[in-house]
């Protein structure tokens, strides 16, 4: 039976996690959180497309440490932020044949990983999602789901395969590729404008950012394909016109980003744009917009820690 | 003696106002949201560095039409929004030797007056100074208060001349400049970053700002240099650099925009960023960081609009 450890169970892990259990794999998850609950109860996945179900894992787990036996994959699932140490906290279940996948946001977050685990297969996933944690053990899928997943540095290995296999029979479309770290980028032409941009307006839906500053909007996206194609993952032509008649054609929606600064929880603004920026930085791309966008999240996030110690 | 009409009687317009009274000249006001206080019983200025005095108009006035006889100076103190036409608050109040003097903020917001007032002699003026409104009718004089005027399109007239003396009998500051429209581009490079950075970044005091993004800072200060020289109006090579010296010096403040975003006032983006981005692309300057200012202004400025739709 394949073994799944899903470590950081919030509403992504928790939907992916109930999938591969539906789908006949053994999965254990380590969530802090919502610890209590879920030892007791398990997960309720209320799932708009696919219905309604519990997930009962086979292990509830404080922390890695505690995972008993040892697992095929580690999937991991928590915001990449930077008081989030991603390599201590797979560490301790990561043994000789753990395939490690990483489902997160952001750009330029595999050399950690690279660099710690060189003996492992390497998976990178991207989930393009809207599902969200309602309350403890409790996850509503309100739509999409679709997953991409590629091994590190590229390529598709055998037990990526299968992890898409599962996810398929599942009921959820999950794409092998080739070329991962292109895919990265792709998703970030349009999470370095949208999310920043809905924080920075103080809560705007994408639709009326687009309807208003079409023009900024595709100033950012343009320098995101300019540092991706200077990085070596040159992304379609037509990349930017396509996410903007997407974004029109999508109801008005909040990003996750919005979601995390409205529920006071850290946003993912360092893998996002910091990364992106850094890149930038590293290999002499021009990117002023993203720049200032940055800037002012820096600002934003500056006021929110104040405002934090005020409170005390 | 000599008469003025300050129209738009706030803060700014009711302190300076009241130094031209004290120096003599015979001073009405037109000041809506606070006539009835102030009909009945003045101004109160209350200024920390020159004291505290009343302040009785000659005439009080709720709208410019309203005035009578005729005055030498027209002194327009409102803020610079779109929602109010300039002109056509003043015009009743303009005779033929009327000399029309704005003491307000922002760029390029001399054409309409010129356009609308050609042969009346047309004074431009920059206030430096931290001054509010704490009451109805009252004024807390807080710090600075130094004044800049000068003719258009440039020199220094008599009556410019006349008016600068009544201000400097009467306590502050005030420098006849032979190049205004120059002083307010100056003017623009500290305005341009820090009033839109503190609003975005939620209420940051200008230290704040500085000492994380100076880089950004000094970004958006060249950019409006680099406008300015375009314009035919060259600031100072070491501008940046005194700016962000004299920045650090100062004690952390608040700025006018963010006073204005706290108290769900209008903001000054278009005088002071929206402008300055015209002429940014009339004169094919790239401004990139202040385009993703100016944008992200106009999305937190939409956002504001839909919030009080909501409230009814």
């Amino acid at each position: 039976m394949i073994k799944v450890l899903v470590i950081g169970a919030g509403a992504i892990g928790a939907f992916y996690g109930s999938l591969l259990a539906k789908a006949g794999a053994e999965v254990s998850v380590v969530c802090r959180s919502d610890y209590d609950q879920v030892k007791q109860h398990g997960f309720i996945i209320d799932s708009h497309p696919l219905g309604r179900w519990n997930f009962t894992p086979a292990q509830v787990l404080k922390n890695t440490a505690d995972f008993k036996g040892t697992t095929d994959y580690v999937l991991l699932c928590t915001k990449v932020i930077p008081t989030l140490d991603r390599v201590v906290l797979i560490r301790p279940a990561v043994a000789e044949n753990t395939a490690i996948v990483f489902i997160q946001n952001g750009v330029e977050i595999e050399q950690e990983m690279l660099d710690a685990f060189p003996n492992n297969e390497l998976v990178s996933g991207l989930a393009f999602i809207c599902c969200n944690r309602v309350g403890p053990g409790e996850i509503v899928h309100l739509a999409y789901g679709r997953l991409a997943l590629g091994n590190l540095p590229n390529g598709i290995s055998d037990k990526t395969a299968q992890l898409c296999e599962l996810f398929n029979q599942s009921g959820i479309e999950c794409k092998a590729t080739e070329d991962i770290v292109t895919g990265r980028w792709q998703k970030c032409v349009w999470n370095a404008p949208f999310n920043p941009l809905s924080v920075l307006s103080g809560g705007l839906p994408t639709l009326d950012i687009l309807q208003t500053q079409e023009s900024f909007v595709r100033s950012i996206m343009q320098e995101v394909c300019s540092i991706a194609a200077a990085s070596g993952h040159a992304l379609p032509d037509d990349i930017v016109n396509i996410n903007i008649e997407h974004t029109y054609a999508m109801p008005p929606y909040k990003t996750s980003m919005l979601l995390d600064y409205e529920n006071g929880q850290p946003m993912e603004t360092e893998a996002i744009l910091g990364n992106a920026l850094r890149a930038a930085q590293r290999l002499g791309v021009a990117a002023p917009h993203l720049e200032s966008v940055y800037a002012l999240m820096k600002l934003r996030e500056l006021k929110l820690t104040i405002e934090k110690i005020e409170r005390g």
